[in-house]
């Protein structure tokens, strides 16, 4: 059994989503309190992008969130991302086998209507066991499982063994919500409480649990013009209806001129990330899962 | 009676508020369409802020609808939005009784849960008659007034005779919902059509409608540290209430330990733009409005 010696609790990676900057900035002071939830591990807080959190905006030059792929940790540019991936890969990683950090919990938040999503990048033990009692526990919970060669993967968890991105939404970027922020504590430091049972051995044999689980298919991207202005909407009867079946041929899209455009897939998917505002840069309308139903 | 010869629809007065781009995108190259609603009129229109646009952000360097005071509109200081303000003041301009613009429609978003805001400067007549027939025509409009000396008032539209500024929300910034933007849509031509009426001497002979009116009474900011750091959230109860009664005592905000804090005033409030993101550099958690009823 692979205990978990070295914790860290990320927030600010990107700067306007309050949620992960004030738990940080609250808990990052009272270390005993949350020391006491899990004495089996060291604890640590991390505002990853103090820059971007100053400004209140997602990123100040580069998203911090795209920049610790092994190329990108190797890279010279004279980014300010980049430079404090490489700052924070020194701290905590380096990524690979011999990371000083056995779990990373890194809090984003979305304006698309998801509740709260525990983002697996692995099929981890620890993050399976864990996320499973957390979906019974709290309600609008979901297991969103976004595998990549973890080498590759350009996002700051990815430089401890294993970890998992907690994305609580809707939340417009730049506000927090107060019932958001209040559920996103409570998980947290039941996450903890978890990691400490299993540390214990004792999560381990609890029963297995029911989950649902929304595994990453593909990303979809407005329909644009030649210069890359959209020419599409989210349907409106799509709008706010993350993790809720899209089947072929109901609308995916509205033009301005008020003509739908279906989905045309050959099989249902799960829409996810539906008209989030930080992915209209990156050519992304949302993005869309399979669901299953397993055991963790 | 004052004819409107001269109307001006503005749209990206800030650039990460897309229903106003996109409806100026796609109105801006129909124009007969446009001029057939109100052949009375010339009507144009304007990408406020085009910087803004590209970057998908509020403003470039400086808040432009907060740019045409006139004491901003004579400053010679190098800033974007400083220059770009008297660039429009040239062609729609002068501010002041002899402004080559009769009236303006400056489209705007929040994400506040506010429905669709018609904002009056002034009580001017045409504003007030046709933004009456809307509350009636369509749901979740309502009129909110915020005096203020013309000279001195920094927004866009002030630099015609007259002007309504139509929020709609709640819109994340950056994005777009189909929804919101073909009732703006719908409301702004029909606007056009109540010109017309206007012109013709007909909407001033129907019957009066009775408005709710929600006055401007003061802006409160949320609890702050010594840093500027915020140390309050807005009350999960007061959350999307924008246009409800707030009474002396009841919760407005919460501390992120979890202490409510009562609202202390001598009377009721109707708080709007309740959370919204662009206010927390204003100092703005919320406005505190006054709500009458009138008959317009």
């Amino acid at each position: 059994m692979q205990v978990l010696k070295n914790i860290l609790i990320v927030g600010g990676t990107h700067g306007n989503e309050l949620t992960g900057v004030k738990f940080v900035e609250k808990w990052g002071i009272r270390s005993e309190e949350i020391q006491a939830l899990c004495p089996g591990a060291q604890v640590k807080f991390l505002l990853a992008n103090p820059e971007a959190v100053l400004l209140c905006r997602r990123y100040k030059d580069k998203d911090l969130n795209r920049s610790f792929s092994g190329e990108s940790l190797a890279s010279a540019e004279p980014v300010y991302e980049i430079q404090r991936a490489k700052e924070i890969n020194a701290l905590y990683g380096e990524k690979g086998e011999k990371t000083k950090t056995d779990f990373i919990f890194d809090i984003h938040n979305t304006e698309a209507n998801m509740g709260f999503c525990l983002i697996l990048s692995a099929r981890d033990p620890f993050a399976m066991r864990a996320s499973a009692e957390l979906t019974h526990e709290f309600p609008k919970t979901r297991i969103y499982y976004q595998p990549e060669p973890r080498a590759a993967s350009p996002y700051l968890g990815t430089i401890a063994k294993a970890d998992i991105c907690l994305e609580a939404g809707p939340q417009s970027h730049g506000t927090i919500q107060a019932e958001l922020f209040e559920t996103t504590e409570k998980m947290l430091l039941r996450y903890l409480e978890l990691a400490e049972l299993w540390n214990q051995g004792i999560l381990q044999t609890m029963p297995l649990r029911k989950v649902e689980v929304y595994t990453q298919f593909r990303d979809v991207d407005f329909i644009r013009d030649a210069g890359g202005r959209i020419q599409t909407m989210i349907h409106p009867s799509l709008q706010n209806r993350d993790f809720e079946e899209l089947r072929p041929g109901a609308p995916l899209f509205r033009t301005f001129d008020g003509k739908d455009i279906p989905y045309q897939g050959a099989h249902s998917v799960f829409p996810i990330f539906i008209n989030e505002a930080a992915y209209y840069e990156k050519g992304i309308a949302m993005s869309l899962t399979l669901k299953t139903e397993e055991f963790w």
